[in-house]
């Protein structure tokens, strides 16, 4: 039966009937999830009953080694940005709010159930008992691991159906776990806010699959790309609360202690730079100087995006400010020319213009690391300053900031050709005729997936 | 006058005019309610300017007995999900989102207040003076018993008056504290994140009300029962500040230590199933695999509400899972077919669907909150947290589990029993004729309560 | 080039084009910014790498001192309240919502940099080297002083050009920085939550400049002066995220311990009382009863305002109850009766009525405060508590509360003349011709500034 099914959906090209399709993936992936966490997800040692007497055995006098709050207030605001954030982010356009806010929704809800396997059985799995014990950093590392895959859907909104999404997803964090294992544990670079790790590989991972998804007659349903005033209005929720609670993202795993202040005062001044040369650039290009909302909306969280790497260095108050004044440039005048002329010539059609909110400011802020790292001097940190700042402990404890400096880059490389590669792949699963995407004709529409009252003449 | 004027409108019935009714009530119990704070209210020691002299005779060294941020960040999410959390899930209908959020924000203010004082006398009196000294965790339980004011208020959306929400909040209040007192101090019953005593006793006080208070001629007015657009939209704000800071919620009032990260983590991960399972039922039962948005608003919380008894003990990650997963299943299951039935057949107009989000999945939690206590073990929790995670301390000192699950299972048969009872008198107070509430062919418009702009046609 | 335009824009009156100013205004101060923050700001000891040699060099045995959830949630709550709740608050008019949001996220980005720098030079001057040393209690102070200029823009909200609202914010916070100076450090008057210092000084800075500005024939944009449905309820946003976090607002730099708890639940209660004044008079002001939206809007934030000041002292939980009810009766009169008496008769058009939400219940916090210190004595406060709670140290070691009273007073005197003197100097320079304000006839309107796609019959 499954194979005449798939047969019939082989020939009727454009089928987006997922009444199948979408239940049987969240329900067969949803119990494969529980198998998974029954055989591998513990407790860790402060979220089990047995704390009071593990703590009484190490002679911790105090509770603060468990202290709920070391972590926690960063971990609800990153969990916002990832649900309200990215989710109105993606509201705007006129007649696909449903699906920006509800498979933002979806994905993500699957995303961080995988990415406790998989960034687990990289990072966390006890060797004694092959159990990956779970606590309150462990949710704030999948949260992140699931914002590369969100940057990804930016680039596809609209086009594609929630099955892909899904198997975007999959992979996405089954990649992002595999470079995040490369860059932090086997490169040893340094990418607290995830400029390279999160930025810089979901962007491309989203771009090579729209590349590969290319849809020629996608100006069939260029009357709903736009937006209409109030879903403008919308997206602006996901904007401020991106732009509010990113000095939170960057610092939420930084070094407690000064790292975690200086990171959130670096990411505050970069996103305030960048407010305003995205509002200088936004006006300028236009003939009488009116602004567009699609600038403020996006080119304004450059400096966030571009902070990533270097936000836990001492790359000083000012060198935050020019950080963000460049990036809210770049990333404006990608939105101006870049985006028309993606779409035009390399075929990519990039729906929110991830490439000049994730892609180019990531790449900034992986190469604002390295040369950070790699200018980092004992005089300007200290001498214990620098070891603790790049950790050079343990197996590199005897690595130089110039060396540091290259594996930085080297990381920066890694995430780019984890994006394009992974992405390549996954996009040459996607183009098969049975995930239920809409025709050309039918893109940006929530009609499509959703009960809509025929609420629009 | 009053007396002339009550005839007047025992006669017309269905005159909506609140000129009188609604100021006389916020004035006269505003006024009560400083009367009362004045008599019972003072601060507790650590809000009071004698903490330092206290703290020096204490012999507390450090400031940490006091630490602000102990609760407060909990304290803050919970704030959140009450005033926007509720009062956005309740924008929805086409044109009654000011009714919704506005009377959410009258009906939650007065009850914070009342709250304090009634949660005050039943738990915190203090037996020398016989005052009341209340602190940051006091303001979170009264958040909690207002939520179960709310969650009643979500049956009677649209169909009742200001004044009627009033009543219901002042009642509601009376009568949460009272069966927390009994699950909570004489069951001595464990509902951290409350799915017995705000969900289940919430959801069927505001299920008997609307029964009492049945429209046979609703249907004069389905015009308005519908979303539009941007409404669903609006929604979509409070079911995504619900469903993040539901981990603060359930872990708020737990206890500080292990407890508390249990908490947030069981409550995540069965969040997270049950949005899969949402998705795929709701995807199921439609012809051609469209999403309904109600149920995306709705069961997609349910794994919260499932998880609010046993999100403290030792559930395990992936029992939590299949908490979610089930309770998202049953919820949407209700959506489809449930609210039509109990309609039809029971007479319960439920205009939220609170049932299908907070009545049975709030006896689940119940009912999985009894089993996982019945079933817990010392080679689980260990000796000490065993004690720890149930209080088995002075009076129920010598409490085994197995009994500890049936009081549990008592528990829950108070909050149902509290809220059909309490229902069914407060429904009766509401139906006399003097409350103002809209006639049959007026319900779930803003235009009887709310000067509007005749924006539509 | 630069010359011959200023003349042309000087003849034709109501040129809107901002394409050059815009840019150029952003530009240079940003620049600026970059080249003052390069001379003036440095990392604090704790966000310094140096700090974990510092720290061994002073004893100080845990991380504690550094801890970073020490302000920082309250910080983020701050946060939100200055970027969302603020702009969300002004989205309410039918076709100025980006306006609203939009340039309310440029002048708080411009402003919190420009602040921390004018505070920095008043407040953190190290005497050493000339530097000022930033932290997370720095920031909360820039949002801080940037909510003054974001209520200044309140009165003007329509009418003016965002370049002429750069220039607002760079005047407001130099004048706020050294009236802070003034009343806190010269008066050592007390001021937590900015009743005097914020909303006094904002709300008549704002209020003069607008009688400045003043625009005889405004009424010929009227049709475009209200909301529609969704704007309001867009609105709601904004006032729950401010009336949710005040608690926040009024204890982010209260004194850590007692002091902190108390201003939680002072303002906690000042707003729920207000909430319920505010429904009560905008419902009785109507013949039918209905309520305004523009009263629950704004009016319910009232009772924070008025707690501002004296949120740290021993008011008693009653008292605050008192001063929500009051300001909250006051300010929904404002609306109904002070608005439209100040633009007929004063000359003064306040688009957001902040007049009757920042001005009157900033001036009664003010009051309240110089009340409550007057009156406050050893036997309420304890003999350390009264030391602590108004800092009679060093300089003021022998001040009475009497003469604390008498100096609070001042202190009220001194943010009202700022707020005038200020406001008519700065009115001045915003009436020159070159700013790119729009017409009466085309004030409220977002098409002069935002590319807006005709959406609009």
């Amino acid at each position: 039966l499954g194979c005449l099914r798939e047969l019939r959906l082989l020939k009727m090209a454009k089928n987006t009937n997922i009444r199948i399709s979408l239940p049987a993936v969240c329900f067969v992936w949803q119990i494969a999830m529980i198998i998974l966490f029954g055989v591998f997800i513990r407790y860790d040692e402060e979220s089990d009953t047995h704390w009071i007497e593990h703590r009484r055995k190490k002679n911790i006098s105090t509770n603060l080694e468990n202290d709920f709050y070391y972590r926690y207030p960063s971990f609800q605001d990153v969990h916002v940005m990832i649900f309200v954030g990215f989710g109105f982010l993606m509201t705007f356009l006129k007649r696909y709010s449903f699906g920006g806010v509800g498979f933002n929704f979806l994905i993500a809800a699957f995303g961080i159930q995988w990415a406790l396997l998989m960034q687990g059985w990289f990072h966390h799995l006890d060797e004694n008992d092959w159990k990956i014990k779970i606590g309150v950093e462990n949710l704030i590392n999948a949260d992140f691991c699931v914002a590369s895959c969100l940057i990804a859907y930016g680039a596809c909104l609209g086009k594609v159906s929630p099955v892909q999404l899904m198997v975007l997803t999959l992979f996405g964090v089954t990649l992002f776990a595999v470079e995040e294992y490369i860059i932090l544990e086997l490169l040893h670079a340094k990418d607290a806010g995830g400029s390279m790790v999160i930025h810089t590989f979901g962007a491309y991972y989203g771009l090579t699959i729209s590349w590969v998804l290319y849809r020629p007659l996608l100006s069939q349903s260029r009357h709903l790309q736009g937006s209409v005033y109030h879903s403008d209005v919308f997206a602006m929720i996901g904007t401020l609360f991106l732009w509010m609670y990113w000095p939170s993202f960057n610092s939420a795993i930084a070094d407690h202690g000064d790292g975690q202040h200086r990171a959130v005062i670096n990411t505050y001044l970069a996103l305030a730079s960048s407010v305003l040369t995205t509002f200088a650039i936004s006006s300028i290009s236009q003939n009488n100087g009116k602004l567009d909302m699609v600038h403020i909306q996006n080119a304004t969280l450059a400096g966030g995006v571009a902070m990533g790497t270097a936000s836990e260095f001492m790359i000083t108050p000012y060198g935050s400010l020019i950080v963000g004044f460049c990036s809210g440039i770049v990333s404006t005048f990608g939105y101006l020319f870049l985006t028309p002329f993606m779409e035009k010539t390399l075929k990519i059609q990039d729906t929110c213009g991830i490439h000049n909110l994730h892609a180019m400011p990531g790449v900034i802020g992986g190469i604002v690391g390295a040369i950070t790292a790699a200018s980092a001097s004992e005089s300007v940190y200290g001498q214990e300053g620098l070891i603790n700042t790049f950790d050079f402990k343990d197996a590199v404890a005897n690595r130089t900031v110039n060396i540091q400096g290259g594996y930085q880059a080297a990381g920066l490389f890694v995430a780019i050709a984890f994006g394009l590669v992974g992405g390549a792949l996954v996009g040459g699963i996607l183009k098969l005729p049975i995930w239920g995407d809409p025709a050309d004709a039918n893109c940006f529409d929530d009609d499509v997936y959703w009960e809509v009252v025929v609420f629009f003449k």
